[in-house]
């Protein structure tokens, strides 16, 4: 067991190690060469521009000579606060900003949750004088904080119900709050917004086949009729999986092209060569640069075909259609209604921004929808239970017994004082998120499998997935194995009646692990967020390698984006640790509060100056958010029941029943008030919205406005150069937005006369 | 425990019962005084009239005299079965025609595993020869039928659990069909109809208050500026239930000032005399006439007070109307759509047909909605819980020994062979249905409670809480205390890890009890059904002492109607049954495809000339008895996964786990593919009608169509002679049909002038 000096050796590493990662950052960020990788937000505003090329000295357009700007290293975390939310949501999009809102309702809900806990409870546990009277269970000073130390049936236990109502009440109260504000800053938001084609706009799936008609003229035709006033035009989704293929294909030999020609320019001597095989490392030795110029002719003549062959092949048209409508009100009635009397056909649902949309999936139709579910349902459930297998032995392994037993050899060293101590305090946190680095790429798979039809939906639904894997897997998973491995002596020698109190007691004494899991995941983790560490080394390898111009280095430049499917399930967990913990072992609060509290610090400095949004849905997500904490709070008062009946105060069973039943009610009320401000689009704001329009823009030509907003981005790549794609589908879009701003850099660029030097 | 004999001589006592009671219903239909009470549907259609109209002997319009009638008693079964399905919905209603499908859906699932289980299972089990090994546990032959004679760990098991799989999968298939054919054939009749109301009314509940503006104007112009092109008219919603109380209270004094004038009729020489207190049965005593006639006057005057001050009072008027539109379309949109950004005002959804209104709960605000349903929400679980103790009280004293206990003296008469199979046969199955017989009351005023604004979906709510609270009680808690009584003695005095084993052989050993509650509640209750008793002692009652005109005659009479709330949630009992035991003691299927085909034949005989529909909801409530379907096959495989569990045959775990996933997802699908026909109603459909309608009836004038459609029953009164209103209080617009029907029965009978001669 972990005693007070291993969490106070563990705090003080970790505590070092964010030190040190904050020192890093603070060292790194202000060297120009870094520029772009810490502020690539504001070079995509087209608000900064290459530091290197003001008239400086060439030493200091690399480092920074500065020497006072070093002294004051952590002056980000004030400018960090200063931009007032309007302006945050002006600049960084409503989704990054509600996001890091979650960490503040974290410090809104855990503050006087802590005070009140440590104030009440702490004294209470304290004096409880049981844990001194016990022999067989080993215990820490962490313990004898928590309800662990209540003798069994002690009166005492009423200051822990009423502090389970205190966090409930007060938990619900700063929910419903949050839920109200959130609600009116996504309609404020959407009310405010300019013309969009979304809001015309419906995206139709699973149009029926016709034996006598186009997908095309089926769609024009059911939407005259059914919508005679409001229907407008509509656009085809072509099945362009492949060709986006090609392209990608084309631009990944690009790249290596140009290292070629780099590598060729540098050293002109010689003729760089590669192997034909896997990776370039086995296979016949050609000439390189002659061997890319002729794949990516060949790919060039390939995707030239590919596009025709779409374009005029009627089986490459999938069954959906964006259809746009005369107003918005016109759509909001379209995306809300059931079309046809069979619900499997004509869905229409709300167009996601063009950015938003995921193509591949548009043409799934709706069994094999209903089948992949299925599949993605059943195989969640093995991958949720089957993780279960190797968390469960790291964790043994990661108890100085365990390590002991399989490695014998180490005994002599690990029994060394500071080295046990580093290694309980670090390993197991360290090992749950190794495992844990793996896994959101395999949800995000797994989402897109399901079918769904928006980046922005399957992000939600990925968050889902995580949060339930978090759940058993992390959370259940260490209370559980843990104690198994713990306990097992025991068990084995006591009454099988002995069994579920036993585990009742194991809750409270997991608190120190779950403390170093705090440390290490919340604390260090988070000030290596801000590190960047692989957008540093990706940023410089590109740099070195490929940046030919200045319009190159925009490419290198990698802001990256919120990953809300990973972070949001992620905060739950600790919402979830405090919901459990407030009443159970106080001491763990602080450690929360210090999470969210620089978290909120680092994000907010994060969004404004690295992460670039790659679609905006106006805070969609957070009935999810919601949804997530229901369920968090709804487990710790489950908790907290099975623990005071093992405890013998059974009289407290009804009152705190009371609790998960007050929730759920609380949950649906809230639902039911606000839910449907993230999921519809009323009559009235849509009437308002044309109304305006329709005095302010009287000729306004919708029709051209909404000719081309969804056409698969491989299309209007067409009327690009081809170089500038990326590796994401829709980067396209982005890169338009780029070009124009670019044009206007380009502009103050050439006023400045600068000349743009290579790295 | 009771033996095959036992269960030998239960279900003799039960067939005689039901033949009794099928004799009497034979006996008692033929005669001409009883025609009314059994076969009201044809009055109300205007298809039969009173038989004692005709020109017979006087003794002949009372007693059928006629004797080879009485031989063929039992051809009512083959006549109710002749009527086609078509036919039968348009002679009794979609509603109807659909509930008794749920009998044979019973049929369907239950025949064809009844055959498989008896052949495969039976077999399997018998030769277990696990319980002649056993001593501490008593068995009866039927147990050994059951799984409880298979020996532990026993490969025999596979066979249960293929079984399951089969009972599962073929459930599966009927019900896809099942749902399938049902919503068809909504549809179909939903395209059917002619026009009505409510296909262009929508309701819309909590009109927000406005200080510049009456309710009225301002429900018009926000719908004039929303839905500009569509909007018609829109009526509001009067508190009118105190006025409704009053009508009510006048309704019950006119019948007793009929009664005294009567009495006074038949015997001049003495004036009636009544008490004015409690019942008139306490008080002074004053002549009853007057006191009537004066009673009614005064409420006359306090009516049409009344009446005035809720038409000119604007506190009257409730914040909700009924809005119409121009068109199907309109109104589609407007039900489907939300309206404002605040989705607790302007809530719109589907105005219930007129008949179907339940006025009293339109006035509800969201808030005072959203407590309401918690308050209600609690209640149930306090009265779902607490309905436990009874119940368990008089499961323990159904059994002999605690009889025997309780009352020593009883002993030597108990101990008798015959009495103690009578008392173990039908004992536990009567005492549970006194229980139950209460119930569907309580549970609808909750219901009401709770705020809903139509009577079918009062209805449909009532019957989850009535299927929760027969879950809860009669399953659960008929294995589970009955267990408790039983077992108590053998959990004492073996070790705790055997009691969750000796729990699932428990199961199967209850079968005896269920077989009895399924003969008592299934055969001779339903027998009881059709005999109806209590209105034919209401009508004959009404007949001798309120009825003096024809008119009267028709008011006496009682049709009713399919009490869905009670009935259905109780066959879903059935399905549980059969479903838990298939697997279990496939004995026990045969009693439920008896019940089944036996119900069947009953109600279709009741629907066919008995009840009489009160609204028209065209099947809307199977979404709910298929979702409550769906739960009694997971609880089935659940009970199952637990009874293999404890008998070691732990590998099957994942096998049966897989089963209630299927389930689950099964429920999800058949949701998506069909469960929107009975919620929305599709623009498509609405579009057609709306064309059609069009072309054929091009100068519809549909203001004055709808003008009057929804104006509370009690201002339509005005119109009417008051004597004629109901105590329902959308009776008057039945009463109004009833006087055009019978308008047109009087010009046939008329025309024909043939005397109706009996069956």
């Amino acid at each position: 067991m972990a005693t007070l000096q291993d969490i106070g050796v563990a705090a003080a590493i970790n505590f070092l190690t964010a030190i040190a990662f904050l020192l890093a950052f603070a060292i790194l960020r202000l060297q120009p060469l870094n520029d772009r990788v810490y502020f690539p937000k504001w070079y995509l505003k087209g608000i900064r521009n290459s530091p290197r090329g003001s008239r400086r000295a060439l030493f200091g357009k690399f480092v920074n000579c500065d020497f006072r700007t070093y002294l004051r290293f952590l002056n980000w975390m004030p400018a960090a606060l200063k931009m007032p939310e309007p302006e945050l949501i002006d600049h960084a999009g409503l989704d990054s900003a509600v996001y890091i809102r979650i960490y503040l309702l974290g410090l809104k809900i855990f503050i006087p949750i802590t005070v009140l806990s440590l104030l009440v409870l702490v004294p209470v546990n304290m004096t409880g004088g049981r844990l001194e009277h016990t022999k067989d269970l080993k215990f820490s000073d962490i313990d004898k904080l928590s309800i662990s130390n209540i003798p069994r049936g002690s009166q005492r236990y009423w200051a822990h119900i009423a502090m389970a109502y205190a966090v409930t009440l007060w938990t619900f109260y700063v929910q419903y709050q949050e839920y109200k504000i959130i609600a009116h800053m996504r309609l404020r938001f959407l009310a405010a917004e300019g013309r969009r084609p979304d809001q015309f706009t419906v995206l139709v799936r699973n149009v029926p086949p016709d034996p006598d008609e186009s997908v095309s003229s089926h769609v024009e035709h059911f939407f005259c009729v059914n919508h005679p006033d409001n229907y407008l035009l509509h656009q085809v989704v072509y099945n362009a999986n492949k060709l986006a293929g090609l392209v990608a294909e084309k631009k990944s030999f690009q790249n290596w092209l140009v290292y070629y020609q780099t590598k060729h320019e540098r050293n002109p001597s010689k003729r760089p060569t590669t192997k034909t095989g896997l990776l370039g490392l086995v296979g016949k030795t050609v000439d390189a640069i002659y061997y890319y110029t002729d794949k990516i002719e060949r790919l060039k003549q390939e995707e030239a075909q590919e596009r025709e062959r779409v374009l005029s092949d009627s089986k490459a048209i999938v069954p959906a259609a964006f259809v746009s409508f005369r107003s918005r009100w016109g759509a909001a009635v379209c995306a809300q209604t059931q079309q046809s009397s069979n619900p499997t056909i004509w869905l229409t649902e709300w167009a996601p921004e063009p950015r938003d949309v995921y193509w591949e999936n548009l043409r799934i139709p709706y069994v094999e929808l209903a089948i992949r579910r299925l599949i993605m349902a059943v195989a969640l459930f093995f991958l949720t239970f089957f993780f279960m297998i190797p968390i469960a032995f790291v964790q043994s392994l990661a108890n100085i017994e365990g390590i002991e037993k399989v490695f014998p050899f180490l005994k002599p060293l690990i029994e060394m004082k500071t080295v046990k101590s580093i290694i309980q305090g670090f390993l197991p946190g360290i090992a749950l998120k190794i495992f844990l680095v793996l896994l959101p790429t395999i949800l995000m798979t797994m989402s897109k499998v399901e079918g769904f039809a928006s980046l922005s939906s399957l992000e939600r639904r990925s968050a889902g997935k995580y949060h339930l894997f978090i759940l058993i897997n992390v959370f259940l998973g260490s209370i559980i194995t843990g104690t198994a491995f713990e306990q097992l002596h025991s068990f084995m020698h006591e009454p099988p009646t002995e069994i579920p109190k036993t585990v009742g007691v194991a809750i409270p004494m997991k608190a120190t692990f779950f403390i170093t899991y705090i440390m290490v995941d919340g604390w260090a983790g988070v000030a290596a967020e801000i590190l960047r560490l692989v957008p540093l080394i990706t940023f410089h390898l590109k740099n070195t390698f490929l940046v030919k111009t200045e319009e190159d280095k925009e490419q290198a430049m990698d802001p990256g984006s919120l990953d809300f499917a990973t972070y949001e399930p992620r905060i739950q967990l600790y919402f979830l640790l405090g919901l459990v913990y407030s009443t159970v072992t106080p001491i763990l609060l602080p450690f929360i509060v210090g999470f969210f509290a620089f978290a909120y610090l680092v994000f907010r400095h994060q969004i404004i100056n690295v992460y670039d949004r790659k679609y905006e849905s106006a805070a969609a997500f957070w009935p999810g958010v919601h949804r997530r904490l229901i369920i968090g709070l709804i487990i710790s008062q489950l908790l907290f029941m099975g623990l005071l009946n093992t405890e013998e105060a059974t009289d407290s069973t009804p009152m705190i029943l009371v609790l998960p039943i007050l929730t759920i009610w609380f949950h649906w009320f809230c639902k039911g008030r606000f839910e449907s401000a993230f999921v519809r689009y009323p009559l009235q704001e849509a009437m308002v919205k044309d109304t305006l329009e329709k005095a302010t823009d009287p000729t306004l030509n919708l029709r051209s406005y909404l000719q081309d907003a969804y056409v698969h981005p491989v299309f209007k790549g067409g009327l690009l150069k081809p170089p500038v794609i990326d590796d994401e589908e829709d980067a396209l879009l982005v890169a338009t937005k780029r070009t124009s701003q670019r044009g206007s850099k380009i502009q103050s660029d050439a006023s400045s006369e600068v000349g743009v030097t290579l790295p």
